[in-house]
């Protein structure tokens, strides 16, 4: 199962190396599917309700937001393990609209090699998502629990 | 369409105060749904797959138990002008199964009214989602713009 263009592991990472998306456009559907499920509040679900709350008009949201995010990260960052989340930290600088196309930037900032536990370390990993104006709508820090070549 | 139920405001809310879902259920067929859209690896989509990884089985996504929780977090956290997130930090100290039934439980660890819009405050919310075994799978703290009454 394992993607052979993801062969990179604990071994050959370094702070600053980065990552870099495709384009994910969201459209109006997307909204409110996601919305529907996981999120139904006025403000993610009816243009006319949306436009009077705090948001001024349809708005994504953040937990699909984050979703597309990882969409995207599991795309572009090739860790040969996968991407294994211990805890993160997010805040949505402005709200994802309809129509907007995202990407997202990652960029490796700590490698903490585990102390108890030789074969893996924690990589601290922090990915922007953008929309087609360059405005961030996502800032995203993730601790990930990454292996050394051979153990995961 | 404001819930006549969700009368809330942040004159009314005290540090301490707790809000308690129902249970959400989860299949296989959910978490394999989830992954496919946002987060397509293999321990999340194929049983084989997961049981030779980190996780030693089939796991949802961290990003689907972050949106199952936020589904639970809007039907039991009745605030007028609904959950808008301004940030949040998580962990995930297990994996979130098949056949798992979830509930969240939220308080309300501090409340700092706004110095320059005095319409409104930011409300720090800690919520942690439990299984069937009471084992937490998600710890969520939300940092939460709430209006004051007539402000929303």
């Amino acid at each position: 199962m394992k993607d052979e263009a993801k062969t990179i592991t604990l071994d050959d990472l370094a702070v600053g190396d980065r990552y870099l998306s495709r384009e994910y456009p969201l459209d109006t559907a997307q909204i409110k599917n996601f919305a529907r499920d996981f999120d139904p509040q006025p403000f993610h679900l009816d243009e006319a309700a949306a436009a009077r709350s705090f948001f001024g008009g349809l708005a994504a949201s953040g937990w699909h937001t984050a979703a597309m995010t990882m969409r995207l990260m599991v795309e572009s960052v090739p860790f040969a393990d996968g991407l294994i989340g211990a805890g993160v930290e997010i805040s949505w600088p402005r709200p994802t609209r309809p129509g907007d196309v995202l990407h997202v930037e990652s960029t490796i900032v700590d490698i903490t090699p585990s102390k108890s536990r030789p074969d893996r370390g924690i990589v601290t990993l922090k990915t922007d998502t953008f929309n087609q104006n360059g405005d961030p709508v996502q800032k995203l820090v993730s601790k990930l629990l990454v292996f050394r070549r051979g153990a995961g």
